[in-house]
């Protein structure tokens, strides 16, 4: 439906709305506690549109017709300076329901980027760019499994102008007609304009246009819309459960069948250029670990560094020296300015969340430094190596990954990524070594022996994501980590530099 | 330790000290990885005191000596807006460790009364009260499990006038010193006798007193503290669990002796007073609930409304009308303006906490009305009859309960607590109608029947739970719900009234 068509659609008798919402009613309780029941995924109902198009009458109804003890409506107003210290999108990500709720976002990513345009305060380019992130962050979380609605609730400049007249003239609702809607509507055909551009940047999961000059026609086309999409995903899950049934059937008959070997995806393999013969001698290091440290922590005093928020990724090989380096790192810094987020099995919170959530609620406030010992990259690593994601959900990951990167780089992060890396022999000797030292016991598993059986995939792995997710904004440095003394300088070093040329 | 005797203890050497360090770290890290592993108890750190004593170096070795991975140091400053709209622990709630973890506050609970006690900004009345917070805040962290150290890092006068000419004197170090350290030191002896009165009124878990004059001294003094106190909680643990296996096998014996019957703790019984033939008939009902719905309406609106934060809780038998009444209600609000918080079991994260975390966390914004469908009263209700906590546990959950709610109720918050009671015979009627009604089964399980055998049990544990937690800041309402017009007209009435008479 167009904006033209919603101008003219049909509106409902009050007795055919009354009959209609009596049954609306039923199916929808009985649709949303099938969904919650099966906790499966999150519903998110974006509803956006013009001043007075019935949205607030709809939102009424929805959480009326719902249960309203699982739905969470959430009025976004201007983000807290929490929120203002992280990128933009992450007061959206922190709201977000998990599976089995429905989060109603009324005021919501649209928000803030059509204001500024109808009001000139973002120029064309800034207005697709912070719509292209929107489009993609959708896309994202429909790809993880959200269902996500998006409604637009649409009036004529001439409806509109009725509809706040009338609210107006109304004891009962003209505190709800402020200057602020008075001027908006002085700005209807560049709003529609502006909107009609926004509503095009970002069709998928598509818009739903709502005719808003009546709120019972509306209220019973977004109900019905919630019940149809509701009953659809509940029906598709049934059958995907049914063919993963077969499936797994079908896998244990075929189960020792051996792990099928990694096809790289990238045409580059930034591993094969390396040289891990690099090294230092003990002078050496111990000349330069104090000038690096020194250097770090004149930086992370500095006025302008107060701005920042840097992000640390430390990723690499089993036994590379991740820990070790990471503690030369926060050597150099006071505890108060860093946390380390070392990434194990996620909680069911975040289980009940797409895959980046977990990593979103650790974006840095200002002045903090975030290091993550192992983060969202285990999505192309050992998730893919293992088999524990489907291909579609690792192939899309390096683009979301980038996307995800580059917002927290335009924000106040700078984004430093590591990779560790040392030669299978090195690595061998290592995991004897833990194995005979009684403190060092704890830190070598099963797991890691069993990894290690697989060591050419993981570079496969390793390989494609070095090459698909390196960027300008949030490129990866390669560490040679066979001497340890080397590794721990360079990653002294590549922390600095980026500190330093962002002062 | 007193100050006194901080004064003038003995210093180590830097070889003994040497010698001491290697040894703790590997001692410390040991003991770490154990609690880590077990995750059965959060440790928590508080680091106060004197400006100069060494502080900061304190904690960057115990950072160095740990694995910093697993340890948060905190340095909570001012409170931030979202901070600043909940009560003053809310902030310090938010950043508790979860089991198994390290959190280390450096800018504590005790910052603020301190300083705002020598700056005169308070009185010995407001200082005591802000203090018996605090003690009640960290007895209850530690009955629940977390193991609490708290260090205060001394000077004497004289000491610390060199400690800070010291500093002053170093380029590298001046900058820890500015005019608001001088400004302190000033201020010394009052700040001395201030801090001493603090530490006297909250004295468990006990305080050590740290001499500030040689980081060496107090690393290790710190450091040691820390390593025995995670090796005695280790060992009792152990025991614990040794003795637990003996009770179980014990009970298992006498696996089919019936639950004993709850005896009242409480001296009165309020809800043998209370009529439940209180009816209405649907004209009266009709025109009242347009009355209290509006009238809630328009107070939610009021200009004084909006720093408040209403928190309203329902308790009650199983098909007391909870839901019917809170959908009468939120059907008075804009979904934007409420939060609905039901209580089902509790997630990982929030086991890995006190009981009371996980209400805490949903301690409403301004202007926000969070109404919990079922509460913290679990705690006394369902956990003390069906024995899912320990004795002790729900005996003291009256205090910390009562504790917690005029924490609520002093800040922005409206404290509204309901208790819906039904009869046995109507709840039976309401089971076997819920049972025979299609749309209606999905609200009626195996345990609704369960719980109905011990009746008599729950209505012992809702009575004491009423008398001893019914307080002038956050009184119980008891809503006679035989009627559901009745109950539902009471409970907008008890709502809009509380509201009013806060505007």
């Amino acid at each position: 439906m167009s904006f033209e068509d919603a101008e003219r659609g049909e509106i409902v008798t009050k007795d055919a709305y009354d009959a209609r919402a009596a049954e609306l009613r039923v199916n929808l309780l009985d649709a949303q506690y099938q969904a919650l029941k099966a906790a499966k995924f999150p519903v998110v109902i974006v509803v956006a549109g013009v001043d007075g198009a019935s949205k607030s009458e709809v939102l009424a109804k929805l959480t009326e017709w719902m249960d309203p003890r699982h739905v969470h409506a959430h009025a976004v107003g201007l983000p807290s300076d929490e929120e203002l210290e992280r990128p933009p999108m992450w007061r959206f990500w922190r709201r977000l329901p998990p599976k089995g709720k429905t989060g109603i976002f009324f005021g919501s990513w649209y928000t803030q980027p059509i204001i500024e345009r109808v009001e000139r305060k973002m120029d064309i380019e800034e207005f697709e760019t912070a719509l292209g992130v929107v489009q993609r962050f959708e896309r994202m979380i429909a790809a993880e499994g959200a269902l996500v609605l998006k409604f637009w609730f649409h009036l004529s400049k001439k409806d509109q102008r009725k509809r706040l007249d009338t609210l107006a003239a109304s004891k009962k609702t003209a505190w709800r007609v402020s200057k602020e809607e008075w001027r908006r509507f002085q700005n209807y055909d560049r709003f529609r304009k502006i909107s009609n551009e926004a509503l095009a940047l970002t069709t998928e999961p598509p818009w739903q246009i709502v005719d808003g000059r009546d709120w019972r026609t509306a209220a019973l086309t977004v109900g019905d819309a919630v019940n149809d999409a509701l009953r659809i995903r509940l029906e598709s899950i049934a059958e995907n459960e049914k063919a993963a049934k077969a499936e797994k059937a079908d896998r244990a008959e075929k189960a020792d069948k051996k792990p099928k070997k990694l096809r790289a995806v990238a045409k580059t393999q930034p591993l094969s250029e390396i040289d891990l013969t690099k090294k230092l001698d003990d002078e050496e290091y111990d000349e330069q670990l104090l000038v690096e440290q020194r250097r770090l922590a004149l930086l992370t005093r500095n006025k302008r560094y107060q701005k920042l928020s840097p992000l640390i990724v430390f990723e690499g090989m089993d036994a590379a020296g991740k820990g070790g380096a990471v503690r030369r790192l926060t050597a150099a810094m006071d505890a108060r300015q860093y946390i380390i987020v070392p990434v194990a099995a996620p909680t069911d919170e975040e289980r009940a969340q797409p895959y980046l959530w977990r990593f979103w609620r650790h974006a840095p406030p200002e002045r903090q430094i975030a290091i993550f010992d192992r983060s969202w990259y285990g999505r192309v690593l050992v998730e893919r190596v293992e088999g524990f994601c489907g291909d579609a959900e690792w192939r899309r990951a390096f683009d979301e990954i980038n996307d995800f990167e580059a917002q927290l780089a335009s924000a106040a992060n700078i984004v430093v990524k590591l990779w560790l890396q040392v030669s299978p022999d090195e690595q061998l000797r290592r995991f004897k070594e833990r194995e005979d030292t009684p403190f060092k016991r704890f830190k070598i598993t099963a797991e890691d022996w069993r990894n290690r059986e697989r060591l050419a995939d993981y570079q496969v792995a390793a390989n494609d994501m070095l090459a698909k997710t390196s960027t300008v904004l949030a490129p990866w440095t390669v560490v040679e980590a066979d001497d340890k003394r080397w590794a721990r300088i360079k990653v002294l070093r590549t922390v600095a530099d980026a500190i330093e040329r962002r002062l």
